[in-house]
């Protein structure tokens, strides 16, 4: 069995506070990020919530990569959902956590569509 | 410890492959389990893969709800992540598995933004 899709779900902590508020910096942060895994955008909602945090996410050709702050908490959730073998989220990764200036990161990640009988190296879309 | 956040994460396969290609109807879906859990969006994006396949994100003030299609595989993806008390993703788990006809349904729940010294009931945002 093969998995359509892999997830990878970042826990950023300790972040420099600064930037979790600066919707501009973490689009840019987010667009680089797609650039960097191979990623194709074709379409992006950000929203800054009032007093504090930042909600975003790039709709890519293989999925979607997507940012929730928590300024108050020096937090960042970041989630890199992508399918296809031509990507590498995993690229990603430490230039976020860099960009984001987490000092107590992590992350795991997830398979998704975990079928029967799909073909290994299954590229979608 | 408490977290800032929740992360239901769904698994439709066998679902009806027809709705799974029709961005209308899954916004709408994701629109009514905004609703259903008490979510307020505050922005959105969809995007209608050729030759088939939809990905759709709703912003909402507690997070984010996304779907992602493969009709190719009768599967789809969706991802209910939430912060705060008054919201309750639970309650949009069964409708979904209903209105993408999902013969194989299955969902995990993962929490997010587990910090130290955060008080119990925390509200975010």
């Amino acid at each position: 069995m093969n998995a359509l899709g892999r997830q990878l779900l970042l826990e950023l902590k300790d972040c420099n506070v600064e930037v979790l508020n600066d919707q501009d910096y973490l689009r840019h942060c987010l667009h680089e990020a797609a650039e960097q895994i191979g990623a194709t955008v074709v379409n992006e909602c950000f929203h800054a919530f009032s007093p504090h945090g930042v909600s975003g996410v790039l709709v890519i050709s293989e999925s979607h990569i997507c940012v929730h702050t928590w300024p108050e908490h020096g937090y960042a959730a970041i989630d890199i959902f992508t399918c296809g073998d031509s990507v590498k989220p995993e690229l990603a990764v430490n230039p976020l956590v860099e960009k984001l200036g987490s000092k107590n990161p992590s992350f795991i990640e997830l398979k998704r569509g975990i079928l029967q009988n799909l073909p290994v190296g299954c590229e979608l879309k």
